[in-house]
């Protein structure tokens, strides 16, 4: 669009009902706070300033809502006396002059451009005021949307509705666009004479119509103008947010076996013929390439799984786990700042930290990278074809040579040469009958335990 | 409410159709008995006196049904001769002359106090039998409700009523109130002149209008007085038991990211601000305080963790677990009977029992105390500041000292003194070429396993 | 049905929007490929002779599509011509002259014997065609079936239709029984004389009538009757499986606490009384005995847990895994063709593979049976009551007689023989201050890394 934009997105509520110590916008969706989704969505709609009303944890929200390049400037809204003048918070911005103004939610997460951009349009096609409706079977409580011949002619609260216009089931989303040029204007005009003395950004409606503007609607999905006001509704949003991102990869050709089991984040790429089994997680930063399989009860954040390697069940990939083709992360296995050359296998119950394991090796169970002195991590290289016993300590910083073997059980503390056996554990000693003895003993103090008082 | 009350709690069905070898109300909700639940809503509603009806299994039913304070006396119905018969085992105690008697079902577990109270508060004000109903969209077989200026004229059961009739969507739950005073003579009234040969409670209608009493209905969320007959049931129960209470936690302040993957037993404690991921078990007598983090896959039972601590994803806390602030215990760890100290880390491949953890203490990946030796168990103790090298063990009884160190791999099998270096490992060989022969030797034998016919 | 039959299955789609690299009916539905779900229902309405239109994949679906002893004869659709030319693709089995055809779609997996049934039932009773149909509330997009005085005398589909006859819910589900010495004659006499030029089986409906042929229709439910397009409809398709299956277990005396997090396979056995916790994942071949019990986040694929036997939490029992009665898996343990005798302990963070275990045995955390020398699997031996001490790594083949005990920490190589103590690891050392020796060197090489630029 070549006409120029601020979005003035209203963060600055007291969130007092998420019974929180933060402000409900930093909650995540997703694993992403919840204005991020949101300034995302304007940016998606071609505008770049972002006019963000903050109130409690201000700087934490502006953190939180730097989104790309998107430039945003905060504005403190210090006292809270309605949305109008919450609006006017950021009257600086305004002043500027844009074309069109947008005013949005910081608690409406699941917006997406669509109703923006069908707002701006209108602003476009000479309205002064559009606001963004939406239908639900639901409407009480709501303020409805009356329209005449095309027009808008007032936002009606449940109070002064009569029962024909409470029967109407488009209601106001609390999202608006203003012509930028008049906004300052129309805005000052808003006053607080009613019975709580605030000041209600939807009698720009009825202020606009009385000086002869031109005010519309566009209709939005209700899904997508969800607010969020305790952690139920938190919780009923990351459930439509999850439905929406996992229906888009199963229609692009990824297998959810049992897609209501999965864990999505905001930024998880998953390839075509990609198949995830029931009970997965996905954190942050996590790539999975397409004819990956991700078994069962995984657990998997910040890392790349290439395609035909197979994770899980049961496996925890932490950031920097790296999965070559073909290679393999089983059950109780965990991978942390690990490479995992092609068709090499981890496959039950050891842990791989800070290391890079060549090609074909196979890692025994039971076996771990010790990285971590208490102090400082230090990093384990494993070659290729590499055979490590199980139960094996490898005590970084080491190395294993290509080809070389580990006994299992063997505790490794210097390098292994290509080739080489490596054992680091005692001979086996048999003492006959010493188990007898070994129980006979045990069950004596057991005896002895119990006859006490 | 100062009146006397007796609940009389029908308990005695066969359970035929939960294809179950013990009696339904045994069944647990939220890992309680069916039975204990009813008790328990009894007992809220300030009624301290219970006739429990059992017949099959009826001591373990009685045993459950014990909550609280409340005195229960069980009373066998050795025939199934119908409600109103079932209520009469109770004769003795119903004889004693409360003002007001409960009649309520074992087998509607999700019952609150509130329809109990409404209906005595109808009994102070001189209704002889009050009917609990509840509205459904799906009234198909149920007794209806049929009411005229304010009082309870008939329940018509389904095969007897009028088109008119049928279309009423206020229904019989099962459960009533009645005067205490006039108890015995009212249900000494109910005769089985009816096809089954059957006597039954609901007659009770009919009977006390017929000698000029008052009767009359109160109204109970549907939910609530779901009734359990078969396994399927019993799930859907569960299920909005859960919903409920997990309701209850998110608008208390417990942020759930996917609510309906977590289970919760009846007793679990959540503090504000406690973070609650996707896919975790809570088994009965937990506590989890305000600002812990519960990651995914977890379970836990009989377990304290503290502001700040965090636990999993695949962690497992068993009965005794307890968490001090800022500890950690991570994956496929488990804890049992030990206390983490502040602080202290228990981060992989880890089992934890009978132990004491210090403060900031670093328990390597793959550490076991061995607290068991087949007969009995006994205590492991680590200092504050101990670094416990991976895949160590720590046989018990064995005691680490404050800031000591032990090596990986290591057997510990005596005390460690405070700031000591313990180890309990073979020191490395190496074997140059050795890998080289032991893998074509193992290639050999495969290839002579094949040749083999 | 003394009646012979063939059914016509439909499986050449390109399968376009699944955006697979294999053909949608190959794709499985509860780990079964749709195609042999399909072949299934065909065998239970004692069809016995299947003619499988296949197109993409073609070898693939026709392997797949074997199930049990049911003859399928493979007929390849060269060109994708509509429906009508797809039986065709089978003419050569049609000739043969069986008294009915069926034809039904091998991307319709939730169907059953049901309404195949019904269908033959009318050929029976003298109708040429049958269509099966189904309710459903949301009809825009299917063809109506059209009734009247008890015969179908018209699919119209929804471009054609009246607003009348948009507003008839009974739909065409493309399933339809023919006549089988009429199918050729009537097959033939489909024109491709419409917009897209294709052949439509539903053609038939007109052409039967217009040579005095008896059309009717039977009704299936909705849910039996959706087809799988995309991955989203895949999802969907297994979720009703799942719960039909979890339904008639828990009918018949299985509790499930979650059913909705349990996800079985085709085949999946589980006896009365046994209990399933939340979030369990079994794959094909596993029997559960009666009275089991099997913990949340358990996968099991190819077992048998016998009845008292207990499972999980964060058990994984991979194939040949048999737990013999009373015995245990813990958390986090893996059984690989693995026996465990009745009442013996495998409790903690332990691979078994390739073993034998005796009754009554106890497994120390930690224990891994090292069964893989890199080439050759061999296997492990563990005697009646023994005790393996945990941390110990037992080196295949290698046994372990009953009454042993196994020091823990050991490294077992060699057999041990009855009521004996093996011990296989190393003396403690203490070296008095030492731990903080290295905590101070440690730290100053941290120092020296950060003062690096």
């Amino acid at each position: 669009m070549e006409r120029t934009c601020l979005a003035v997105i209203l963060a600055a509520g007291d969130s007092t009902r998420m019974k929180s110590s933060k402000s409900k916008v930093l909650h995540p969706i997703a694993n992403r706070p919840m204005i991020a989704h949101v300034v995302d969505a304007v940016a998606k709609s071609d505008i770049s300033s972002v006019a963000l009303v903050v109130g409690r944890d201000a700087d934490e929200v502006a953190s939180a809502a730097q989104v790309g390049s998107v430039k945003i400037e905060a504005f403190l809204q210090r006292e809270r006396l309605g949305t109008g003048h919450a609006v006017l918070a950021a009257r600086e911005a305004i002043a500027r002059g844009y074309d069109d103004i947008i005013v949005t939610c910081g608690d409406v997460p699941l917006q997406t451009e669509g109703p923006l951009t069908a707002a701006r349009q209108l602003l476009a096609e000479g309205s002064d005021v559009v606001v963004i409706g939406f239908h639900t079977d639901k409407p009480t409580g709501y303020g409805r949307l009356l329209v005449k011949d095309g027009e808008l002619i007032a936002i009606r609260e449940e109070r002064d509705a009569t029962d024909a216009e409470r029967a109407v089931k488009w209601c106001n989303s609390g999202l608006m666009a203003i012509n930028g040029r008049k906004a300052l204007d129309l805005l000052s005009r808003i006053g607080n004479g009613n019975a709580k003395g605030e000041y209600y950004l939807t009698d720009l409606v009825e202020i606009a119509r009385s000086i002869g503007g031109r005010v519309t609607a566009v209709d939005a999905p209700e899904v997508e103008m969800m607010g969020c006001n305790n952690r139920a509704e938190l919780a009923v949003i990351e459930r439509f947010w999850q439905e929406r991102r996992r229906h888009e990869m199963m229609i692009s050709g990824v297998t959810m076996i049992a897609p209501e089991t999965v864990s999505l984040s905001y930024d998880t790429v998953i390839g075509q013929d990609a198949l995830i089994e029931p009970n997965v997680v996905f954190g942050p930063g996590t790539t999975i390439d397409g004819g990956a399989v991700i078994h069962a009860f995984s657990h998997i954040e910040g890392a790349h799984v290439s395609a035909g390697a197979t994770v899980g069940p049961f496996a925890r990939l932490r950031p920097g786990a790296d999965l070559a083709a073909g290679s393999k992360v089983g059950n109780f296995c965990e991978v942390k700042n690990g490479k995992i050359g092609e068709g090499a296998k981890v496959n039950h119950l050891t842990y791989i930290g800070d290391a890079k394991i060549g090609a074909a090796a196979n890692i025994g169970a039971g076996t771990i990278t010790c990285n971590y002195d208490g102090v400082n991590k230090y990093e384990t290289l494993i070659g290729a074809n590499t055979f490590i016993g199980s139960n094996s300590s490898l005590v970084a910083p080491v190395s294993i040579g290509d080809n070389a073997y580990v006994a299992s059980g063997s505790v490794i503390t210097a390098d292994v040469p290509a080739d080489a056996l490596a054992l680091g554990r005692a001979r086996q000693e048999l003492k006959p009958g010493r188990a007898t003895v070994l129980r006979e003993r045990a069950l004596a103090i057991k005896a002895a335990k119990k006859a006490k008082p």
